[in-house]
């Protein structure tokens, strides 16, 4: 199975972090690629980092439109070994029950990983793993062979206002 | 600041699990009141009552749309603790950094909880906490004094070709 979160509202990457925890609260293993989040920055890591049963890998920590001094090439060399990791698991012989492509619509987007490559990858590993894919402007070709996309919508938000990102909320 | 999840799309639930476990995770202390989730059913429930700083209550474990046997009259009666957390917490000099009303949205449109009443308490308990309020068919009265609100909006799911609800992803 297939799951797509994307849209330009809150709660897409919440959204995967609160499913990671329903599945392990199942009995599950699942395994999460996270792209542009940084080392320790959100809250989450340092709860994850911690629970049984979830392999966590992180790459790309920062993305150029977030940072400055961080070039494009710098970053598609730095999301490599994260397309690298989904290739591993979707060909290796060992299970996990969920897998989550954190910011992964970004990196193909942004051209980063290479679309059709990665989509491929995405469709081997769900013929024994539920994926999860989040990120803004997932590609067509994605959506067209996911089972369930939400679209996180925008209806109204206070950064709009003028109010900064705050600790806890976005972070 | 009052964030609201809502629409009828998969995600407004885990999106606030996943923003309970950003903000214990920058060391905030949580209260995630929730309705009709019955007693263990949800896999985040077992992950969610181990971890520290945050204070759980789970009411009207059950919804007349769900399970049969149910009247809205039994529904309205088991609601009304929640109702009664929600302005205790409100009223008491004790504060959280964050509150989650998980469901409270169809608490209010089924006329479990007086929607006046509720949005008042909210706005109350929104002077020293961050309170998220999810559900479908949020009431405009609330989006109208909320600062950010995120539609959760199905493109496509795939109970609409009759898959069935999976262990692990929807609950």
């Amino acid at each position: 199975m297939i799951i797509v979160n994307t849209g330009n509202g809150k709660g897409k990457t919440t959204a995967a972090i609160g499913q990671i925890i329903r599945a392990l609260g199942q009995g599950f293993n699942v395994c999460l690629i996270q792209l542009f989040k940084g080392e320790s920055f959100y809250g989450e890591q340092k709860i994850l980092t911690g629970l049984k049963g979830l392999d966590f890998f992180s790459y790309a920590k920062e993305h150029p439109f977030c940072i400055e001094g961080i070039t494009m090439g710098q970053t598609k060399e730095s999301c490599s070994p994260a397309f690298a990791k989904l290739s591993e698991i979707a060909n290796s012989y060992k299970k996990y029950d969920f897998v989550v492509l954190e910011e992964f619509n970004i990196a193909m987007r942004d051209g980063f990983i290479n679309i059709t490559e990665t989509i491929n990858l995405i469709k081997q590993l769900s013929e024994k793993s539920t994926v999860i894919v989040t990120g803004r402007s997932a590609p067509q070709e994605l959506i067209d062979i996911a089972d369930i996309v939400t679209e996180m919508k925008e209806v109204k938000h206070s950064y709009n206002k003028g109010v900064k990102a705050q600790k806890g909320i976005e972070f």
